[in-house]
């Protein structure tokens, strides 16, 4: 087992490098399912999310080989919304897709550990109405060191990690884009170093390692750069679509196979605009559609 | 209601600006605790894990003004450990502590508000066993962008939040001591930044504002520099005791009047070494003492 080859394998399987997030936002979420739950009341707001995720897989399942879930949209609502997004992802990998927990999370030394037992180690044999993700994003802010027990984790699960190396928000420049005295961004420090010592000794049979990366694409020669520096990570680009990634940034992160990125589109999936009269079921696989065929032109261009 | 303000007149009420850190680890635990719990149940080892926090709270409520909880140590349990995080948190706030949440997040736009909602936001009137923190800590990475969410909440709720600007990992100096263009190092642009932006906005009664930091004592100059950057933040100095500090590194983060930071020890008080015979309870209120008494020599000398 090695967390980029099964990556390869489904993306190839599927015919589509398509990710499709899940953050299930509650006030964007179709009127119909709006209406009949009461907003101030947080148990029937996750329910209705739990539903609405249940379908959204279902919908998305034959389409895309993988799916981002986003913790932070479940843990608002507290040790219920967890227990649901553990369960949701148990139903997303009986449906057949990869699971990235999208948590961001980073600490020292035996913390690390425990977040890396918590997020990526299988539950319990009589706890299998919950499963853990495939793989983790994780903020590395700290250090190599905060990261190795990450690392540690997952090589012996045989799962991944998708390290935050360059994000596309605005203040993404307040620290990532600071100019080193050596001249390097700090963000490509951060990806000279990932490489050197954790991405290029884990690298499978597919050419990628089980160590990827988060890169935000608000600049071609920003993908470009970290490309040349990350040769084996698997990037995940964030944001297509809403935070207005074009193609010509993202077709900089694949490779002359069309493979080595996975790119995540969350809000113009989950809450696509809808022709008038179409169920929000119909257009949520449309919106997914829609998806698939802009970046095969991407990549094909 | 203002955090800083709070939690001063809290250390001015208990004498003392020692903090105990509640990382439950099991292993760790009194050899008579462990032998009647099954390490391989997990659901038997989180028991334990209440149990002994609980104790732990009564025991050292007395003596501190505020407790931090180390999010991973409950995350390792999945949803039963984030259930007990926030029953925990409620009993340290019945028995008069103030509480900070360790969780280290940080994410963009609308996922850190979904974080800081969770994390800061009450619980609903009838959800009475469960409480959040006081304050949380936030990694900066992804930007000042990143972290205005979780400003503008603790801010709504009069509550705080600690972010993360040189951590006391061997490690840390991979990406926060790098020398930049400009001559400072990355965690001194960090800090710079967030005085201006964020931290002086925000100063209270005591001359502190609810937005402090956290700075890992390693060497006595980082913490007089970081003192002279963020002179309106209340320093959280994790590590006394297992990881090292020392109490001239320590001095340097306290003004005059010895405010302006709280000491988190987690290991040293919760697993100390026992003296022949010594009930575990004991042993860890006579570790608390000697932190208290170690502190105010410090800040005495």
């Amino acid at each position: 087992m090695h967390f980029a080859d099964d990556l390869i394998d489904a993306i190839r399987d599927k015919g589509s490098p398509a990710c499709v997030g899940i953050d299930p936002m509650f006030d964007m979420f179709p009127p119909e399912l709006r209406s009949s739950t009461p907003a101030d009341d947080p148990r029937r707001v996750l329910d209705a999310c739990f539903s609405f995720v249940m379908d959204v897989l279902k919908i998305v399942a034959p389409l895309v080989p993988v799916v981002k879930f986003q913790s932070a949209y479940f843990e608002q609502f507290r040790h219920e919304g967890v227990e649901a997004y553990f369960a949701l992802i148990r139903e997303a990998k009986d449906l057949g897709l990869m699971v990235i927990g999208d948590a961001k999370r980073g600490d020292i030394g035996s913390t690390s550990a425990a977040y890396a037992a918590g997020h990526l180690q299988d539950f319990p044999a009589d706890d299998d109405e919950f499963a853990t993700a495939d793989a983790l994003t994780i903020n590395p802010m700290l250090g190599i060191d905060s990261i190795e027990p990450f690392v540690s984790e997952s090589d012996e699960l045989g799962k991944g990690l998708f390290v935050l190396v360059r994000t596309s928000n605005p203040g993404s420049a307040d620290f990532q884009d600071v100019k080193l005295a050596d001249g390097r961004t700090w963000s490509e420090l951060l990806a000279d170093t990932l490489h050197q010592r954790v991405v290029k000794h884990r690298v499978g049979a597919s050419g990628y390692s089980s160590i990827g990366v988060v890169v935000g694409a608000t600049q071609v020669h920003t993908i470009e750069s970290m490309r040349k520096r990350l040769p084996n990570s698997i990037f995940l680009l964030p944001g297509y679509g809403t935070q207005g990634a074009t193609a010509a940034m993202t077709r900089a992160a694949f490779d002359s196979r069309g493979l080595g990125a996975i790119v995540s589109a969350s809000r113009s999936i989950l809450y696509p605009k809808r022709a008038p009269g179409e169920d929000w079921r119909s257009a949520i696989e449309r919106a997914t559609i829609t998806l698939r065929n802009e970046l095969a032109n991407v990549i094909a261009g």
